[in-house]
């Protein structure tokens, strides 16, 4: 059996995202700065692309601004609502602890340039309250930026209750909806959310091709200079295929929110009840506020490569965490937010399925999971030392 | 009968490109940074097209950072050589009047921060020489940025000549060879280029992903912060499918520059003679020196947007120059920097001719735009001064 459990890296591109793509190659395949037909009409699809992305996030087409990738986004919007700030005096960033690194390491690099950043604390549940956001605020904030949904945890966080301290307090609120969009309900304007980042690869449209939605008012600082595209404000050729896929899986996905999370969340907990079986298990992030296809353990005993290569060799693709972070030996800075010890970090396992999961894989899933932390703890010794008592159990 | 005479402002994806796309949409879409198989599988696609591309440079694949663009490319480039040169107290940067606006506005955003940056004068034809910049380095420079071969008039830079005088200087070279790359034949290391940039969707390529060779030892600092992609240069997940679109292009293009210029530069120049019979016109850019498909004229008492709707209406898609900044009301830069006045300026037809053109199709761009200039001359109340003596001609 081959399982794809790792949606939360990356998707496949759906045939309806690509046939949305295709024309856009070698066909329709103008510059949409160009004046003349060929030019103009992949401008036109550029525009309607912008139109339908408005629409599903309940803003103005003049809000969205088409980028290469999420993470440019959460750079772009980062930067701009800090130095928006510091053109009033505000030097002071709040963010959470177990953000993405487009956020984290931007944050950094701003701080380095003599802004303060605040990290909330991120509850064991992997949530931020909006009490602690109020608390965090001062006469010197400049902007709040905090995800919509942990990308390992997959924890959401009560995203309008946050917008709402944020406008407020005269605040810019910032969310990395990254891993939320396509899967979650957002409505921009109900939410009280200024600036949102996300990446159609994430919902099954292309990699490549992100998008930063922009209130207006807020000035944007250039991430790329070059020429007039996007309003001036992101240099380089569009990328029309691109952007062509994001719009039509955006779409597709919006369309299907509720019908997706309706068979995926029983899935998911079915799952979840499956893993809970396994002796020192514990799952990481909250029960109910969580994405519907997120999944995430920590085996005591276990190293999460060794799970990850024993998986594989059983067909199911399936991570530790993040991939933007994999190949790093430290471990994930998610779960050490949240609470988990070094040795538990170590072990953890994130299996994000997909809307076409079915139950028979799911049962596979538990099955084989099973299968390789038995087989991993019968041969470490930490185990065994845990097992007759030298070491303590910590879960 | 359609010609797109446009290839400057972007290219028709070739098959080939398409066909190396297609698998790593929907069949191998794993994120390279996950440790399963689908994920391997395309870390290993995009170890292949990295070193696929270093071969056509004459680099090494470890100098090969894939980019979301050409612009983006040139902004880490020209960021990281000139903070490079800041850590050793040299905050002097070399350019020219007529780079790309990715490249200018990337020295405007340094010179806010505490750089000098000076622009050379262009030659009328376009050209740039290696004295000009011998003469303009400084102990304090950090770097030189010379484009490979301009964007609007296609005239091409004695690149190795101006490589030699920088490396004898201990100066970082750098060339923005967006319209260059596929095109001319590069060698990095023959030509003493230290970093250089390139766009896919200039050669055949899809648009959105671009290439920055970065030589060993210069550290590349992030535009785009984030996961540790691109070993940790440029967050954000890879676009895989373009990636192996650009490789495939570059590829194909680079084994056919010889037999491609062989048949597009006769093709060319019979395009640029039949233009200038007519009266008042003049050709932009080095004959000689000059990239196969391009043909940029300025006709006086000719208004550039009216020539290129009324093309359109002949099924010819041309431009005025540059589509980064079409839509602007002011002259091109380029034709400025080489010396037309604005009134010609304003007058300016870039015709970018691809590998498919055809002599049938040459003759009847020449035809075309002779009846245009024609057409546009007999309505225009400037022009009849310009006949009965009212006004001087200039050119």
């Amino acid at each position: 059996m081959k399982i794809y459990a790792d949606n939360a890296a990356t998707t496949r591109v759906s045939q309806s995202a690509l046939n949305a793509m295709l024309p856009y190659f070698t066909e329709e395949y103008g510059n949409p700065s160009s004046l003349h037909t060929v030019g103009q009409r992949a401008n036109e699809a550029m525009t309607s692309a912008r139109e339908r992305v408005a629409a599903c996030l309940n803003c103005k087409p003049s809000e969205i601004y088409f980028t290469g990738g999420g993470s440019e986004a959460d750079n772009q919007a980062i930067i701009s609502a800090a130095y928006f700030g510091a053109r009033k005096g505000k030097k002071h960033l709040i963010s959470t602890a177990f953000e993405h690194h487009a956020v984290l390491h931007t944050l950094k690099k701003l701080e380095k340039e003599g802004f303060t950043v605040d990290l909330l604390d991120v509850h064991e549940n992997g949530i931020v309250t909006p009490e602690q956001v109020a608390a965090a605020i001062t006469d010197d904030t400049a902007l709040v930026t905090i995800m919509y949904a942990n990308n390992e945890i997959g924890s959401i966080q009560p995203i309008k209750e946050i917008g709402a301290v944020c406008r407020e307090k005269g605040v810019i609120f910032h969310t990395d909806a990254v891993q939320a969009a396509g899967h979650l309900h957002i409505d921009v304007q109900d939410q009280h959310i200024d600036m949102l980042s996300m990446a159609g690869h994430k919902f099954h449209g292309p990699k490549g091709v992100g998008v930063l939605y922009c209130k207006n008012g807020i000035p944007l600082v250039n991430v790329i200079e070059g020429g007039a595209q996007e309003r001036g404000k992101r240099g380089g050729t569009e990328n029309i295929p691109g952007i062509m896929g994001l719009a039509q899986a955006l779409e597709d996905a919006c369309a299907t929110i509720d019908e997706n999370a309706a068979r995926l969340i029983p899935l998911r907990d079915k799952l979840i009840a499956g893993l809970e079986e396994i002796p020192h298990s514990i799952l990481n992030g909250d029960r109910v506020h969580r994405l519907p296809g997120n999944v995430n353990f920590c085996f005591e005993g276990i190293e999460g490569e060794s799970m990850l290569l024993l998986l594989d060799d059983k067909g199911i693709c399936a991570s530790s965490g993040s991939a933007c972070t994999s190949g790093s030996l430290d471990p994930s800075h998610v779960l050490l937010a949240i609470g988990r010890v070094h040795d538990i970090a170590h072990g953890s396992l994130r299996l994000s399925i997909g809307e076409d999961i079915t139950e028979e894989q799911i049962d596979y899933l538990i099955k084989s999971v099973k299968e390789v932390v038995e087989y991993l703890r019968s041969m470490s010794p930490f185990w065994r030392d845990l097992e007759n008592g030298t070491r303590k159990h910590i879960i």
